[in-house]
């Protein structure tokens, strides 16, 4: 038996994870960075083949981890965390910064940065594991770094669907399993609307109604029961 | 340039790793513990090669991760993190159990278990990334986990030489480097004794001094410095 809760007993921090060039960049939110040896100083990210920034990383062989504190702008989430990199260039008017071997590196809400280059690359399914020898660091201030349990209890923030933690509602044994409410999803952050908890029904939301995770229009989200 | 208290940033948890069965098991205590896909569910973990609990891993194909909470009892790291099971039975005495799939799993001190069988091992250097696929997970309780900065912090928990995290106080540029006191350094689990910093000179403290962190004897010290 699998109970999923047991996951969220499971600690990470939340970095944003960078990568390409002057030309091109792209990053992306992710928790899953941790170190795997210290002699040399290598670390490992999982991250999903869909993200732009896993094209870069494979293309450049190099990426940089930005830890972010406690008190991060909720907009560095919906910027990193809920948009491709495809469509829109995260890096537009923020503060960064490109590291010695010219990885582009987030400055904004950041207290410390690390920069690897690219070892290998594992299959892991629908993620490549990136292991990467660490070149570059630097502290960038005292604040506490946020982790994710923080992220989820007092940001109320989520994994979006492409992250390595996402967990389906419906393994949850929510309340939303024993009501004949109607459930809906944004296809862009995973966020549930359920008719059954929330006091009006999804149907009678204003057009111009936004979601509350990553700001998404009201016709990004798809009915996933009744 | 690399600042290695950049590393400090990075949030983990702490876990008990087992693995094995009813004839032979071990464990160590692990920080490095992450999800690297959802679906389906698995996790990555790195573990010292020199570990027993790494070769019991490599054998059985299994391993089991208790998460720990806040009021961990100390004796738990002690037991598990800075002693070989090569050298006694870690599971004597303590309240623990065995998953489906026959891997010993911790009980005390934990919220939550996870039970995996290996589906890849990789070679970074020192260590193995032993990839799992989650069979059975459980919650046990609802304390907070504890956090890898809250056990450095608050618990006064140091990294053992073995783990991924370990980090040589001489590229921290610490205290010790300016001084020209002696510094001598547990061999068990990396705990630090300067002279310049105690009060009392290592060499005067009594035969039946142990080491503050992991209860090794005194002469478990080396002279690193001096």
């Amino acid at each position: 038996m699998i109970d999923y809760n047991s996951l969220f007993k499971v600690s990470y921090g939340v970095y944003v994870v960078s990568s390409g060039n002057k030309e091109k960049a792209s990053a992306y939110i992710s928790n899953t960075v941790f170190q795997v040896t210290s002699s040399p100083a290598k670390f490992a990210t999982s991250c999903n083949k869909n993200n732009f920034t896993s094209e870069l990383i494979e293309k450049h062989q190099s990426f940089s981890v930005s830890v972010l504190h406690k008190d991060v702008d909720s907009k560095t989430f919906s910027r990193f965390g809920f948009k491709s990199g495809r469509d829109f260039d995260k890096f537009a008017g923020i503060n960064m910064k490109y590291s010695d071997q010219g990885t582009p590196v987030v400055l904004d809400d950041s207290i410390a940065y690390l920069d690897f280059k690219v070892l290998e690359k594992h299959d892991m399914g629908t993620h490549w594991l990136f292991i990467g020898e660490l070149l570059e660091a630097e502290v960038l201030g005292n604040k506490d770094p946020i982790t994710y349990d923080y992220y989820q209890k007092i940001k109320k923030g989520k994994a979006p669907k492409n992250a390595p933690t996402y967990i389906d509602n419906e393994k949850l044994n929510s309340k939303t399993d024993s009501s004949d409410a109607s459930v809906y999803e944004c296809v862009v952050c995973g966020h549930i609307y359920d008719d059954g908890i929330e006091e009006i029904k999804f149907e009678e939301l204003p057009d111009d109604w936004t979601c509350p995770t990553c700001g998404a229009e009201k016709d990004e989200f798809i009915k996933i029961k009744n």
